[in-house]
């Protein structure tokens, strides 16, 4: 039954892998391959694939195949012994297939082997199917055959394993991360890679097909200091002198645009030496991409129909499109969040103009000072004990707010109010109204600058839907986030910077208020939010040199600072630069949303922790001091 | 004829970026964007791409859109006023359209603007399709049609570039490189690099439908001295200790066999910081495979396949399958080299039975010494000119030859022989006969140990291919070139190394003789030339943790340094491992060689020279101290 690949024949030369005396040899009877005289200990059972040739994944054995022989190989999930039948669910990429061994049917040898068997022993298995004699398991798509065995052969075997290979593992991190090749075997875990391979498929079939082309970009390439920190690379050649890994390839998409390639795209590895998070890594992989002659609308529009397509093939979401679009100016006001989370409502409410007469102290600053006074609506919450407010509050501390001043309605229509005793009967009445409360609602109100109340009830909104379950992983609420303002101002840095980056195309009708208000320029800047969670980003780029000089003089360049950081990019402008835009997604936050997964280090497959180590390889490690010397670098005194 | 998407009514938000007063306008009538008051300088013509879109590549408007309006963009090739019409070549990524502007048609404005242009400005032009009036032109795929222009707009100047953006330019490599955006324009280089990028697409499409998954692996990874030079990237958060950037995703592959991914693919971004050579980058692009449940043939079976469906689709070659197959010793014998260029014969012969009772004391001693005396048939080369042939010698001493023993026939069955005296005529004549001379042909000997004869005439028979033209580069012969031996002995390092790799698995047959002779054990390793370039390569692995602690004892491992090195690796190998095989190409050879391209270069978008500098971008560069503080290392004095 051990198929060949009757192709020899027709060689030119013969070429049989096999000694000849094998050669002939058409079963998977399953001898050690290799006579005792060639120094191999006779305990040792790892096989050889020596004659033997794979006919089926497991799951791709199907009732059709009852009755013919197959050859399965893979992993044992479990083995037991039952009145002398060995039972073995063998498990594969593709599922779990039950192989059964009597004696009488595989021999004493090969059943004496099966006897051994255990968790994660690897084996090649030749039998014929049958239906299943023990009665369908509807938990198996191949539950309703089984492979009874003819021969077997101990491909490698396996010491206990650390933990269970098993779905939805309770086994700490850490020691998942240490054994990583063994943690990938869960099949959680294989199907979010799957997935991410799926995703780059159809993202790379898709993109094809509308016209972009697959650059490559370096990796070895010159620091930038502005953005994230740089990882850095000693040159040998030139000591003294280092490359960055790429932040991400801007700088060279742009160039590729100015050398007419049009449309580009790069699932691209990027690289940004900053503190980690659940949901970064020091690498990881952008699809980028950039596009000539477009404007917002153009780049808006194929991108939608790329999550159309990756959503509905890889989670059968029909996704309508155009999808919601919103101003940045709109997402703060409503949302408190340049990234909406769009799957419950909890809107914001300005009620500066409400509150604005009131005595209450809190609001009457907060309004004097410029800011605003906005709450959110806890539906239904109205009964929420103190402490559980208590709680909200020190949450809300947590983001800079002062305090939290709210405000339930209860059932009677009475009010109990952290406030109450500032204001009148009246105004207590004007303002719930205004909010839209109804008895049973709890109102929760922040008072402060705007970026503070922004921050404070934008992420109050988050925790109570955290709170009240709202978050469901399988509802699916894109946003694009468009007309970001082109600048912020840094006062750690006492001056504006780029909110994207220093080519992002101001709106054409802004402007003109660059010189006198700068922080009121909009920018031809989008993102692409999923969830509350930002999928990806990009912009149009300036292509009129005045324009950009005038963006480098307004973020405090010199012009030989711009000149020494962009200088090829600004050379290569002065010959002809077609409009262009583009934008990128995060690959790993994509995958990480589609599979549901808590951690962007789920959908990676050799992952780093926090402090930027690999658990399972220790990199970052020591290196020969030969190395060093040959780079001409010498590790600093520690002098502290 | 602007197009509008038509789709702002169907928005639930508003979103128009342009101005209100603009958004009815539907021309392309060439103002300038902003008021003046917006602070442009008036002289400044770059304008923008509000509410322009393109219509159509320039080869997408053909002889179907005559007598309809379309809207294209790109750059001008070259421009000239003839009789008051002025013709203008516009360029995009397809090629090549010619527009014609007369003021009647296009107006007074964009007449005047359509004066000024000169090479590589950016325009968007809007006109009717024409029938060519001037007569078809035969070399342009636009070449029956124009566009007769009603409107122009500027959208970027240019000033005269460096050099013509041309076919083939004879530009020095260095000015190109420094401004590679520029380069990046010619057609032969958007058409290597339109090739790469096909060809990326095919495999990947390919290898998907074979069941592969594409699976990144980390780049910041655990340097292993083993190998070439390693590119080491300083770790901040762990002061003192590095990651190195791969040399290939190996051991990863592996592991994810272990991990029961079954086939692997990825286009890996490797390093090796080796001095460069044409055919080198310090960056490179392996096309990498790892197969789980396979032996040799399977490996090179899909392989066929896949090489057969991209010279099908890229360069329309039919391969003729199965592909050539050649041992390595065969390899050696007949041709002098390992990676054998198939396009001619000029095979070597082994003279030495003819030879071995000669007086002639340069053969004598080779052979004495445990050599051979080997030749090639240079045919018709007899009347070689005897300066020519000195030049081969030198050439030959060049790989390690002391001399070079020629024997010419003359077209009257004469000898002209640099060891006639050594010889009688009769022995001069059956040495002739053994190499199948005849009348006119040139021999060419080496005498010496056998691996500099196989050096010396291996590349003696290349260097007279050369000279004799007989290396066409749109004739391609690939070769599997197989069983190479397991190890080879350095005399530097007094000790075994392995020839491929240390987990590279024994021929079952020859696993005997790893403790007599080492030197004797051929190694599951396959190599796949195509016209005397190693496209890439590869090799079963080692599954059995005997074979692979045999395997590092022969390569003088201590347990500790095995440990050390491939420490997880060997506890992966634990718990159950699958036989595997992979195979590895070299992304930027297979396009080199299908575009016919001298160096790598020209298929890299951004590639180094030899120094592993950037010329475009001056990295390598010095960083701000300040980085190196953070990382905690310094440069070193230098000393000398």
């Amino acid at each position: 039954m051990v198929k060949d690949t009757g192709r020899k024949e027709e060689r030119p030369r013969a070429y049989l892998y096999a000694p000849k005396k094998r050669a002939g040899k058409r079963n998977a009877q399953g001898h050690t391959y290799m006579p005792k005289n060639m120094g191999r200990k006779e305990e040792i059972m790892a096989e050889s694939m020596l004659g033997l040739k794979r006919s089926h994944r497991c799951t791709e054995v199907t009732k059709d195949n009852v009755g013919s022989e197959v050859t399965v190989m893979g992993w044992v999930q479990k083995s037991r012994n039952k009145g002398g039948i060995i039972f073995v669910d063998l498990r594969d990429r593709s599922g779990i297939l039950q192989i059964i061994f009597e004696e009488s049917n595989c021999g004493a040898e090969s059943f004496a082997k099966a006897e051994k068997l255990r968790s994660e022993f690897v084996i090649a298995v030749a039998g014929e199917v049958e239906s299943r004699a023990g009665g369908v398991n509807e938990n198996l798509a191949t539950g309703e055959i089984e492979v009874r065995a003819k021969s077997l052969r101990i491909l490698s075997e396996s010491e206990t394993p650390p933990f269970p290979i098993e779905e939805n593992s309770k086994t700490k991190e850490e020691l998942r991360l240490k054994y990583r090749y063994l943690d990938l075997r869960r099949p959680d875990i294989q199907r979010n890679i799957r997935v991410r391979s799926q995703v780059a498929t159809l993202t790379r079939a898709f993109l094809a097909e509308e016209g972009f082309l697959e650059i490559e970009t370096p990796t070895l390439i010159k620091s930038t200091p502005e953005g994230a920190r740089d990882y850095l690379v000693p040159s040998r050649v030139h000591p003294g002198s280092f490359y960055a890994l790429p932040q991400s390839p801007q700088l060279y998409k742009q160039l590729l645009m100015c050398s007419g390639y049009d449309r580009y795209f790069q699932l691209a590895r990027c690289y940004r030496d900053e503190d980690l998070r659940a949901d970064r890594q020091p690498e990881f992989t952008q699809i980028d991409m950039e596009l000539s002659f477009v404007d917002v609308e153009d780049v808006l529009e194929v991108n939608e129909r790329l999550l159309k397509k990756l959503f509905k093939e890889i989670c059968n979401l029909d996704i309508e499109l155009p999808l919601t679009r919103m101003t940045w100016r709109e997402a703060m006001d409503r949302f408190g969040s340049d990234k909406p989370d769009m799957r419950f409502g909890m809107e914001l409410k300005n009620v500066s103009q409400v509150v604005k007469d009131t005595e209450f102290a809190v609001f009457k600053s907060a309004l004097e000072n410029g800011g605003s006074v906005r709450g959110i609506n806890a539906e239904g919450q109205g009964a929420m004990p103190r402490k559980k407010i208590d709680a909200l509050v020190e949450y809300a501390k947590g983001f800079g707010a002062k305090g939290l001043a709210y405000l339930a309605v209860n059932e009677d229509g009475t009010y109990k109010c952290s406030f109450a005793k500032f204001m009148t009967e009246e105004e207590l009445h004007t303002l719930a109204e205004a909010m839209g409360a109804k008895p049973g609602d709890l109102l929760l109100f922040a008072a402060d600058r705007d970026k503070v109340v922004f921050d404070v009830l934008g992420n109050l909104r988050l925790e109570l839907a955290r709170q009240l379950d709202l978050l469901k992983k399988d509802h699916f609420k894109f946003l694009w986030v468009t007309e970001f303002p082109l600048l912020e101002y840094s006062e750690e840095q006492g001056r504006f910077t780029a909110m994207h980056h220093p080519f992002t195309m101001p709106m054409d009708e802004d402007w003109a208020l660059i010189d006198r208000d700068p922080g009121a320029v909009r920018a031809k800047a989008y993102d692409i939010v999923l969830n509350g969670t930002e999928l990806g980003g990009g912009s149009v780029r300036i292509h009129q040199s005045d324009i950009q000089s005038k963006m480098f003089e307004v973020l405090g360049f010199t012009k030989e600072q711009a000149k020494d950081q962009f200088g090829f990019l600004l050379d290569a402008f002065k010959y002809g630069v077609p409009p262009h835009a583009g934008l990128a997604y995060g690959l790993d936050r994509v995958v990480m949303l589609m599979v549901g997964a808590d951690s962007i280090r789920d959908v990676i497959a050799f992952p780093k922790v926090k402090d930027a180590s690999c658990l399972m390889t220790e990199a970052p490690a020591q290196v020969d001091t030969k190395q060093l010397v040959e780079l001409g670098i010498e590790i600093s005194d520690e002098k502290e």
